[in-house]
């Protein structure tokens, strides 16, 4: 009998289900086209794999309770592998599904198999085709006993940082699907403030592919350190064969595949602010716009502020090259801390909104390896949330406030030269007016509270008295 | 026989049916819970009123085509009236959706109805009470020969703007409902760069709200005059009995119910940057943090950033009070344009997405009276739709271009002065972003492009050649 067995031999599944066998489980695997059966054993056989051509001998190969680990197409092709699963399995049995499923998805699934006493666990899995094969990030989620059958698979097969397992359970539901969501939410926001530190360090500062890739090789060794930031240092070394630097022959019009559109759309619907992922989801869209943005360049000219008549703006800012690349390091550390508060503020909400029981720690920890956004300073979030496991914000943290208090200037001064100097920094600015807007104990929401009571008489609180209160503006308009 | 019949009776059927009444219309009127119509006749009788107290003689009670115009909550009440309904309508008899109801909803009953050859108007109305009784902002959508039927009653008792009914038919389905959707996202918009206003007046400024009331009672003759301006002048006007300003009293946490946020939502999902009407909507969600807002302001500081030395931002920037309400002004105004621009992108985005034909001129006009956002420049919008009926932005409209270049630079200058001075304004600052982002021809996202190619072959496309291509970053970068 064998351990496990994968349905779905697409990469993703083929991957996971080779790092399981080389971790010594035997696994059953099944694809709906059993060609791709043969061919995966043709072409990467395993000797602990056991193929399997039609879904009542895949199941009957499996040791109880059965795990049937759902590597397909998210939608309807995993309603329906559920549906031809349930006259096979038997009550206590766990389907997983692996795949990148919207996460209310997970929950009705879950729900709905409960009742059939069939276990369901939604897990998010990051790290794509390499994380697949080596070890990924995971993030598991549903009955936690249930997990307990998975659990030592799972942490075989997941990457390792700094000695742990980059895989902890998340807790019931869809919670699993939800972290993956936030996790890819986040990257988009870290692909933005990279590309934004990019426009900064060559449109202000006039520097070249190799300056800014030493940059960027350099930052990779401070509080920077991160996938991301090491491979687009690599990315800035790549030259074509006339010996062209090939990130100047892309086009710079980007492609989304809506997962970070999921963690906007949620976030406005659960009332979360996430502006700087938000701002990262509009730059995408409005790099598609190509044409119109060679249109628009013609017709609406960069009109630059000049203050004192000074020129060049870093001359004008007392501030030479080496000063920038301080600022722009500075901002983009200040601008991540923001994103990742946004989005485990984000978590925290919707923790209470779908009754789960969130470890912002362990989550952080999931973070450090095997995924895109693994980064060194996942170390020190999970260490500020350990410590204050109730805080209402990343930002309020002993450490993250000095990070913050620390940069803050610096972010300042750099989102008004962007500003000054045309450079559209739209999530550096949106981290800047997040922090500004979050520490304004008093903010200009007083004059909309007004305007909403002068004209539809939706009433307002007082700051001196507690209550609910309505003026009758127009007739003292008409006084 | 009556021209029409209202179902419900809550204030802003009552009032419409009032509008229609004393417009020389004969109204049957019907509300579910029957005392009401008996309320309403001995409160606010009305000579052409004909009250009815079953669904049957209300029916009966019409002229032919029969026009039935609900009033009643958005939702399932809806679909259950008109089921109701069914057994007693005839072929070509209108059923006409005058409340907020949510444009897919709409489209769906339009065609459900069009099975059953009964014509179904959504309707999108906005002015709140005052406008249901006096003259609202009508915005028709479905079946155009059926809207034939009721063009007379709706023009008669909308608006009038300039001499021109603010009421014109917009395309079929929930194409209504779908301009009443955006409208209030930009009046969203328009609150929060107002609230942003009063706030660089007041806290960069130092302006008393005597001050602040003068500024904005002057800035209503110029090119920034509209009801909202307006409202702000008389708000900032009111006083309590111990003569302290009243607007000081309310507290700085405003709420919202919901339409802005289906704005934002829709243009998530159709990949249309509003980052302006975000931005709005981000700021009455972090309004809302109010105690969390408290707590970071003591852990967070301002942190300003001082260039040369200067402490005093204003004399930094060499700029006397009158240049600041200057600047303020003139960036109010082009964060204003910048604003209804994506909300114009957006319903041409819907426009294809949902086989519509939209007038945006004709749009413009609704607009000018009646509602909320009614506003001068609305003429311009207009005026500049008309002349360049298929411009990608009205950003692109020469009229729109040289306003927004007219006044970029000092919009650059003020969005340096909200950031050095800690001043949240999240809209102001997106507006720029936007200009900024759009106007340029190359952007930092041929480095995302590279990072979605390095860690998961997205491929890329390239300036020089046409294609699709992926480079392998990977052996490159271990050669």
């Amino acid at each position: 009998m064998n351990n496990i067995g994968v349905i779905g031999l697409s990469v993703m599944g083929m991957n996971l289900a080779l790092n399981m066998a080389d971790k010594g489980y035997k696994v059953s695997i099944y694809n709906r086209t059993t060609s791709v059966v043969d061919d995966v054993m043709r072409d990467h056989g395993h000797k602990n794999f056991t193929p399997t051509y039609d879904l009542e001998d895949f199941v009957k190969s499996l040791e109880r309770p059965r795990r049937v680990f759902l590597m397909i197409k998210s939608g309807k092709p995993i309603d329906m592998v559920i549906d031809q699963l349930m006259g096979l399995l038997d009550e206590g049995d766990i389907i997983i599904d692996g795949g990148n499923s919207y996460f209310k998805d997970t929950i009705r699934r879950s729900n709905y198999l409960e009742d059939k006493k069939i276990n369901y666990l939604g897990v998010g899995i990051s790290g794509g085709e390499e994380g697949a094969r080596f070890g990924p990030a995971i993030m598991p989620s549903g009955n936690k006993e249930a997990y307990g059958h998975v659990k030592d698979i799972f942490e075989d097969i997941s990457a390792k940082a700094y000695g742990e397992a980059c895989c902890k359970y998340i807790s019931t539901g869809g919670s699993g699907h939800y972290v993956k969501m936030v996790h890819n939410g986040i990257e988009y926001g870290d692909m933005q403030l990279i590309s934004e530190a990019y426009m900064l360090l060559r449109d202000i500062g006039g520097m070249d592919n190799s300056q800014i890739q030493e940059v960027f090789e350099a930052w990779n060794k401070t509080e920077l350190e991160s996938y991301l930031i090491e491979i687009t240092a690599n990315i800035l070394k790549v030259k074509e064969a006339d010996g062209s630097y090939l990130v100047d022959k892309i086009l710079d019009k980007s492609a989304q595949k809506g997962t970070g559109k999921w963690t906007n759309l949620e976030a406005i619907d659960l009332g979360v602010d996430v502006s700087v992922i938000t701002a990262a989801l509009n730059a995408r869209y409005m790099s598609g716009l190509k044409d119109e943005r060679v249109k628009l360049s013609t017709i609406i000219g960069e009109n630059k502020a000049e203050f004192a008549g000074k020129k060049d703006l870093l001359d004008l800012m007392g501030l030479n090259k080496e000063d920038l690349v301080d600022l722009v390091k500075k901002s983009l550390y200040a601008s991540k801390i923001v994103s990742y508060a946004q989005g485990f503020k984000l978590l925290s909400v919707a923790e209470k909104e779908y009754g789960w029981d969130l470890n912002f720690a362990d989550i952080a920890k999931i973070f450090r390896g095997g995924c895109i956004i693994r980064a060194r300073f996942l170390n020190d979030i999970s260490a500020a949330f350990d410590q204050d496991k109730d805080v209402e914000n990343l930002l309020m943290t002993d450490f993250f406030a000095k990070e913050i208090n620390d940069r803050l200037a610096d972010l300042r001064k750099l989102v008004a030269i962007g500003a000054m100097g045309g450079i559209p920094i739209t999530a550096m600015s949106a981290a800047l007016a997040y922090v500004d807007t979050y520490r304004s104990s008093r903010l200009g929401a007083n004059i909309i509270q007004a305007q909403r009571d002068y004209f539809g008489a939706h009433t307002f609180e007082r700051v001196d008295v507690d209550g609910v209160f309505h003026h009758d503006w127009i007739d003292e308009d008409e006084k």
